[in-house]
This record gives structure tokens, C-alpha cells and sequence, in this order.
């Protein structure tokens, strides 16, 4: 028996996420089906972080163990004539017996893309939130700054998440302005559910002058959702790498 | 009567190239039924550049002449309510009666994009062509660098365009790495058919040790199509922008 780890970059537009469902087609479900074609044996798959519906993976990690004798950097090649190409596997290698995708992460990074300008894009309405009035860039980047260090998360989470603690600790949180392109970029020790999309909902909100940059400080101490902006859009989202200390 | 220009973003994908033909969806046709359905008369758009099949366009510019009193700035929402998805007019403006997108045109910019890793992407396969072994970046820079000024380019054009001079000046023409990805950017006063395909592809041949960079200011003399690579995929190619004096 060995372990192996995939790495994965997916379009998350067709899928209910990462995760199995009963109702809805998952990018689990899938890479699990063209892993037991290849295989041939029942493989269950664990992905380091559990993707909404709509959110692209540049860089997903998921392990599974398996009996066959296929070198492990055979896997991305093999499984990528039986995915969709919806689904690529960008890479594929053996880790410890004992490595665990979602477990062992020491850290994830995201991209959240926004198109600020009058008119939806033919090339981009896949990958950016599109908002098509202006954007006090100013007041957001202002904003990223303050994800920055060790907060108490839990204004910044849906009802639904696993998680038993809410201190997380951000280590880069930046906006970057590129003609009308908006890049925001965040890399942390862990996401609740659904933080990504909450902390982008209110940089949003407040580049359109609802909320002021002192409601993040605010919800630190309140803990109340209430403090923040709207969840954004699922398809802005895109989880971009996640982080080990070691993974073989 | 009044002539209006339009600025179009397309994703190529879906259309058999710009220019209406007998067989294949065109976006000129798409637009110009658009038009129709909203002007209430027939309405023949020229467009400035004739993509093929599968070209991206970020900023195509196509002019009408219209009876209809729709304000010049409304068109675009108006347009973009009736267009698919893969088509959006990004800006409408009242032009002079004699202005003409093609023939005003005073340059072109394009870009061309390159995945250069084993695996094809989930996200990108729609928008950079695909390269899996290694491309030697150091030499295509210095290739990209030799398009730069006023050259006969007779053996950079496909059969089939309607050019009668061959000489063009190239202001920018560069070559830029960011991980896998290679993003060729060029600009000039004219394209001749196929023109930056068969610079991207020559790229490409010299990236991969089959050609070497001597064989551009080679083909400037012999005009030889057969002195230089073969032509780069379309849907790595976009029309990013084209270039007036004046429009109004």
C-alpha cells in the first residue's frame, strides 16, 4: 500500500465543489472515478481544502492510498486522459504513509479577481467578479492591510464549517490594481468556511462606501457577521497553493 | 444617418474567426443580427481586424451606419442584452461620417500566451497554447527583440491575405516569463495574414532548438515563408488593441 498525493487545478464552473454530494457533480467524485478506472479498486480521495461550488483550484493537494504498482509520477499523466479538461492533475508523487492533504497543511493561499468597469467581460466572466461601478481602490487596499497578523476569525465565517477554533494568522494580504483587473491575494495558517468570500465581500463593500476599513477591527472584537460585507461571488475565488512542512 | 464605432471583446472559441462566411458562426454575423433586431434595419459592421477562427479579441473596433436615434453611448448596454455571453461590446461612441475601422487603423497591438509545463491547464487551455517540454526562454527574448522597427515581413504571411505591401514597423515586440507562463506582446503599424502566428510559432520553433534567431533577419531577405516555423495555434492568440489618430 501506498500513499499518494495529487496535485490539482481545476475550472470550478461546472462542479458543486470539491466535496461529494448526493445532488451534483464534485470534483472529488469525479477524480475518484477516473481513480478507480485507472486502479481498479475503490479509492477515496482527501482533499486539502473543501472548495464551494464555483471556486477554481489552481493548486488543490488530495491523497489517497492504493495498491497499484503505477510509478507515482505516472498518475497525473494516466489521469488526465480519463478527466474532463475541466479537471488537469499537474502533478502527482508518493508521500509518507502517514501524510495527510488536509491535516498536515501548514497553509493555503487564494486570489479573489474582481473586473471593475461598466461592461462584463466575453474572456473573464468565468474568473472575475465583475462590479460595474467604481471602486474606491484607495479605501480597499487600505482594508487588505488589516487581515494582516493573528485575529479571531469567527465574524468572518457561514454557518456550516467544521472548525473548533477562530484564531487564524494572515501572512500576506494584499490588493493590486492592474488597469480595470482588481487582484486581491491572501495567505494564511487556515480559512473557516466561507472566509475568503466573506473578507472579499466586505472589500468590496467597502470600495463602493458602504462599510468604512474600521468594521474589520470591529468584527475582530464583535465577532458578529453582521459587522461585514456580503459573501462575493464563488467564481472571483480561486485557491491558488497550499502549504506543507513536508510532504514525502 | 450617423456612424457609431463599437469596441468588442470576444472569446474566439465558439466563432470560425471574425469575417462572415457561408459555413461557421462569425462574430461579425452575431453582432450584426444583434444590430438588426435592435436598429430595426439591416446594419453591415466593418471591423478592423479580420481575427481567425479561435482569436481572442480584448478590444476589437468595428464601425455602422445606423438611421436609428439610439444615443452612440447606448449601445453597448443595449448590444450586450442581446449578445451571447462570448461577445460583449465594451464601449459605443458617435464617430466622424468618414471614419473607417480598418482603413483609419494607425496599429495594432496582440498578445500571445504560452503554458510551457507537462501538464495543460484546467483554466487557460481556451487562452494559451500549450507547450509541454521545455522552451529555452533566453533565446526567444532575444528572437523577440529582432521584430523591432520597419522590416519587409513578405515571408511572415499566410496565402490567402489581401495585402499589397509588405513592409511594416513594429514598435514594441516582447517576450515576458511569470512561472510557466510566456507572454508575448507585439505592436505595430499592420499585420499581414497570419502574421503574428507565424512570429509566435518561429518563436516557438527557436524556444525549442529547432531554428535560431538568425533565421528572422534571414527571412526579411530571402521572404521566404519556408526559412521560419510554422504556424503558432490560434486560440493563443488576442487582438488587444488598435490605434487612431482620431475617431470623433
Amino acid at each position: 500500500m501506498r500513499r499518494i498525493a495529487l496535485i490539482l487545478e481545476y475550472d470550478g464552473g461546472p462542479y458543486c465543489g470539491w466535496q461529494r454530494q448526493k445532488n451534483g457533480l464534485s470534483v472529488q467524485a469525479v477524480a475518484e472515478n477516473a481513480l478507480k478506472r485507472l486502479c481498479g479498486e475503490e479509492i477515496a480521495l482527501t482533499g486539502a481544502s473543501r472548495t464551494d461550488a464555483g471556486v477554481h483550484a489552481l493548486y488543490q493537494v488530495a491523497h489517497f492510498d492504493t495498491e497499484s504498482r503505477i510509478p507515482a509520477e505516472k498518475f497525473s499523466f494516466a489521469l488526465n486522459t480519463l478527466l474532463p479538461s475541466t479537471i488537469r492533475v499537474t502533478g502527482s508523487l508518493q508521500v509518507r504513509s502517514d501524510f495527510h492533504a488536509r491535516f498536515d497543511a501548514k497553509g493555503k493561499s487564494y486570489e479573489y479577481r474582481i473586473l471593475n468597469r461598466p461592461h462584463q467581460s466575453a474572456l473573464k466572466a468565468n474568473t472575475h467578479a465583475h462590479l460595474p461601478t467604481p471602486l474606491d481602490f484607495g479605501a480597499m487596499a487600505e482594508a487588505a492591510a488589516l487581515f494582516l497578523g493573528r485575529h479571531d476569525f469567527s465574524a468572518f465565517m457561514a454557518a456550516g464549517g467544521s472548525a473548533k477554533t477562530f484564531t487564524r494568522e494572515m501572512t500576506a494580504s494584499t490588493l493590486q490594481k492592474n488597469g480595470d483587473e482588481l487582484l486581491f491575494t491572501i495567505c494564511g495558517s487556515g480559512f473557516l468556511y466561507n472566509m475568503v468570500r466573506i473578507i472579499a465581500g466586505t472589500l468590496i463593500a467597502i470600495g463602493q462606501g458602504k462599510l468604512a476599513p474600521g468594521c474589520i477591527p470591529r468584527a475582530y472584537q464583535s465577532r458578529s457577521r453582521l459587522d461585514l460585507g456580503p459573501t462575493a461571488p464563488a467564481h472571483g475565488l480561486c485557491l491558488t497553493r497550499v502549504f506543507y512542512d513536508s510532504m514525502a
